[in-house]
């Protein structure tokens, strides 16, 4: 009798794990270190030793992983933290049980399931279609159309940070390209639009007073009514809405949701990204929902079960 | 039994209709005109007299129609160029029937229905994910993901033409906004970049002693090597490719098919288009293919059958 859903999310450092009942309700979680030696050849041998000790797998319908790299038809094609290059993570995983069970094995990128994760318990309950970005020391991002992720050809949809946006700062993305999204509007963006402010004018504000710029700083002085700081935060989110307009043209999604640490700043955030977002689809009348992520960190573990529900 | 499905495509002038077989293979098409008397109230009753009368509907397996609007859920929105407002296109079709057949009856956009044509029979065959680009007066689009069309929330999905991304030209688009990419890449589109192009220089052209500038003229004189000309069909593939770029970072389709009639150019265009789009994809190794659609004016009657295929 299978009872339970089991979803994995396979970080860098470590490996969440979380056992859901067939509704989705997360029962536990737990997690175990990343062990990166030898390529990450030893990661899902670990996970299925750990998993197998504590839970009879006869009663789970499935385990869905969530990995940080491109993934295609249930296969990883690279996933640099870990040191793995292709993986056919059905199959590998299967080989380290200790008997064939009868179980529904998939794996999707962390970013997607992050979105999936919202649309399954999250924020986003209801939305066939749903546009996710995680906001943190890059840009994550996920999109879910008819309510199944879109991986695309070649494993990159939904890589919405490195969408070239902004033409006038320039700012040199990880990617070796300029002006991407995830050079704006990330915790690093931020950091790096007020350099640039700083830098380019002699106005008062309390980031001059700050021993080490941060993305929280920028976003608590302008909410205070540093005029400075809220020009940066306006203008970060400027970028973000306008790549909202333009993924409207293209999926028109409904709902945008936003995670990671930078959505900390909440309603404020939304507002500015409203605002902004509304002038670039004028004329066009158009229902748009903006909403901050509910899920956390716990959104890939979710979205890696919802996976595996049916 | 059913034997044939019907493909129907509304246009302001006149309703294409198409008789298929299950296989998908068009066996007959004829046309109506387009009745716009009193709002358009009279084009379904047509069309039901019209198909009864010629085709025993026991044998059908459903119906299709592509409208000239934005559709949602099986309902039209509206459609300007009929008079129509809202249309349960599903309900208010099987009324004018003369009795109750067992037909599935789908409504669609024109545009997305075109994308669908070319997945079903023409050259983006096989493929699961689509974009389509009509590059005519204006631009048309069209976007499938895992075979279905993306309506998205508001019926706004594949709205490509509106995609601000010319912040040079600065050209008034009819929807208001400035520098959509129907302003630089449709065949208006280009007729702009080479009046603006030989206004802002004294450069010798061909073009210099054309009456009437169209696209057609621009192509074929860079064709023929004048460097203005060509320097100005390179601008406004400059820009589409920008724009399919920006799509792959969101959906990621592995194929874009460019049909309308600055499609005739061929290869040219797709040379062009795909030396631009590999600038803006870099560094990311990606595999996407360019092709010239091949159903022509047919590709919506092909997509209203597909819809209704199974």
């Amino acid at each position: 009798m299978k009872k339970y859903l089991i979803g994995i999310d396979i970080g860098g450092t470590s490996i969440k794990i979380g056992l859901f009942n067939l509704e989705g309700i997360l029962l536990e979680k737990w997690a175990i270190p990343s062990n990166k030696t030898e390529n990450g050849n030893h990661i899902l041998t670990e996970i299925a030793q750990a998993i197998e000790k504590k839970y009879n797998l006869e009663e789970v319908n499935g385990i869905g992983f969530g990995v940080p790299g491109p993934v295609q038809n249930n296969k990883v094609i690279h996933c640099v933290n870990l040191g793995w290059k292709e993986v056919d993570v059905t199959s590998e995983f299967s080989k380290h049980l200790k008997k064939a069970y009868s179980l529904r094995i998939k794996v999707a990128n962390d970013a997607n399931l992050a979105a999936a994760g919202e649309r399954f318990q999250g924020i986003a309950k209801g939305y066939d279609n749903v546009c996710m970005f995680t906001l943190g020391t890059g840009i994550g991002s996920g999109i879910i159309i008819n309510g199944s992720i879109v991986e695309g050809y070649n494993g990159f949809a939904g890589e919405l940070g490195h969408m070239v946006i902004d033409s006038t700062n320039q700012i040199l993305c990880n990617c070796g390209k300029q002006g991407c999204l995830e050079t704006v509007a990330s915790a690093t963006g931020i950091v790096s639009l007020a350099q640039i402010h700083l830098a380019n004018s002699l106005e008062d504000s309390l980031l001059r007073f700050v021993k080490k710029l941060s993305a929280k700083k920028v976003i608590d002085f302008a909410k205070m009514g540093d005029i400075l700081a809220n020009r940066i935060a306006d203008e970060s989110m400027d970028y973000l809405a306008y790549a909202m307009a333009l993924i409207t043209y293209v999926i028109d999604p409904g709902i945008f949701v936003i995670g990671g640490g930078v959505s900390n700043a909440g309603d404020f955030l939304i507002q500015k990204i409203e605002q902004h977002y509304y002038k670039y689809v004028k004329p066009f009348i158009l229902h748009t929902t903006f909403k901050i992520a509910t899920l956390g960190n716990d959104a890939g573990i979710y979205g890696a079960a919802y996976m595996v529900k049916e």
